[in-house]
């Protein structure tokens, strides 16, 4: 039976709304709930734990929203929390990990794959599990870039010092010899052609978010969950400081769409445990 | 009267132990309880008033531990809850900021001085206020460096992306023909050198941590609160998340003293008020 109820997103930040850019590119009926987790973000550096934790608040406010679904538009949430959170949850929950892999492995052909990432997705091996598991012998090369999210938050998408810094991460994987590099992180497909500059015209950029948007089109089709109300959906924006700042950068991702910003105090919300059981 | 009582320092992650370095320089026998809240860092790009609340919960740790003063040893914290807390805390306070400024005006001949820090200090204006109460023909021009911080975390002192980034940063600087440069974030000392040499030997660099050291040990002095206990000090140290992580990259900062790290559940302390009365 089709579901009018929003998708829920989100987000360590501002970086999920490179997901969230395709979701309303390939559904546009869809109404979307995001939230950006601004006061704690980065997600990228901190603990398994502490993560995971942080991701269980965001979901407890997104099902307080009554969505229908939880997309976990962040690499370290995902790796961090995409099990737990689809445990607890009583809607479908799709991470940004698994597609991306799937894409990967449908891409390689010499089966030697690179992924770059923050330190918390790569010190997880979350990619190298989900890449073997679809293709076992693969060689998976994965490289953490902590500074590609600074310097995207600063903008300096062409600056010469972003040149170095991505050279230096970089290095090794062309050294590797990989045809397929997956963007492991919602931050980096706006480093996408200084990175695929740098690997050259043989190397398959592989951006998650354009793959998580398809997954979750094909959950919402496998469990009937389109949106079918004729009226054109209306989306909320949330996150938990600088709301301001938060939109004047997120338009730059999806337009003018992104308009009225709530503020959330998510450590007052909490982990509920009651928004976690089936209605 | 003597006061054997540990003085509590904060940060928003390690930065803070430069300023432990160097009160354990300048005064060997105090005890030292230091809090960084590595579960919520940085503090740099967001809100005064998350940042504020933050720090809050910071004091109010620090209180239930029972330490005599409280030393700010974070720029951006200083700038956004330095006149609260001590507003609210029954025992001193002492932030970075009026001590840097402080040396600063000693330091100027020209009256023309530079500041970089975060986007949250440069922001709040604080620098320029506290330099120009103390010499109000002063110039202050202020720059925001928000890649400096990640560059430490990094440990690329002297890579050729970090000397691309600050030559960015302080070519305004150079311009603006300052002869002191206040390095306004306990993570600037450690690129220290790159710094010097880019706005040449003319320019006199102050770091905050020594300048606000010998402002703590003057407030104990005038209070009498210094620790008198034969006994040599032992010190605490806690963090809000990864205390292995914090505890390996720490003793680059202040050696061997560093051995375990507590982990505190800062959210969980919240902002207590009791812990804000007099006892």
């Amino acid at each position: 039976m089709p579901d009018n109820r929003p998708i829920g997103v989100f987000d360590s930040g501002i970086g999920g709304l490179t997901v969230v850019r395709e979701l309303m590119s390939l559904m546009p009926n869809e109404a979307i709930v995001y939230f950006g987790d601004t006061a704690r973000v980065p997600y990228g550096p901190k603990s398994p734990a502490t993560v995971s934790r942080y991701s269980q608040e965001a979901a407890s406010f997104l099902m307080s929203r009554d969505v229908k679904m939880v997309v976990i538009a962040c690499n370290t949430a995902t790796a961090h929390a995409a099990e737990r959170l689809a445990e607890l949850l009583p809607v479908p929950v799709v991470g940004v990990i698994e597609p991306g892999a799937r894409a990967a492995v449908k891409a390689t052909t010499s089966a030697r794959v690179g992924v770059i990432g923050t330190s918390g997705t790569i010190g997880s091996g979350a990619y190298d599990l989900a890449v073997r598991r679809r293709l076992p012998d693969a060689r998976v090369y994965a490289q953490p870039c902590p500074l590609f999210v600074p310097i995207v938050e600063e903008g300096w998408f062409s600056h010469g010092a972003a040149r170095l810094v991505a050279q230096d991460y970089l290095e090794p994987l062309l050294e590797m010899d990989v045809d397929v590099l997956i963007l492991g992180c919602t931050h980096y497909p706006l480093l996408r052609e200084l990175i695929a500059e740098i690997m050259g015209p043989d190397v398959a950029l592989v951006d998650s978010a354009a793959e998580t948007a398809r997954e979750v089109s094909d959950v919402l089709e496998k469990y009937d969950l389109r949106r079918t109300d004729p009226k054109p959906p209306s989306h909320t924006f949330a996150a938990s400081d600088a709301p301001l700042r938060f939109r004047d950068i997120g338009r730059s991702f999806v337009g003018d769409v992104l308009s009225v910003v709530e503020l959330v105090d998510v450590e007052a919300i909490g982990h509920r445990p009651e928004v976690f059981s089936a209605p």
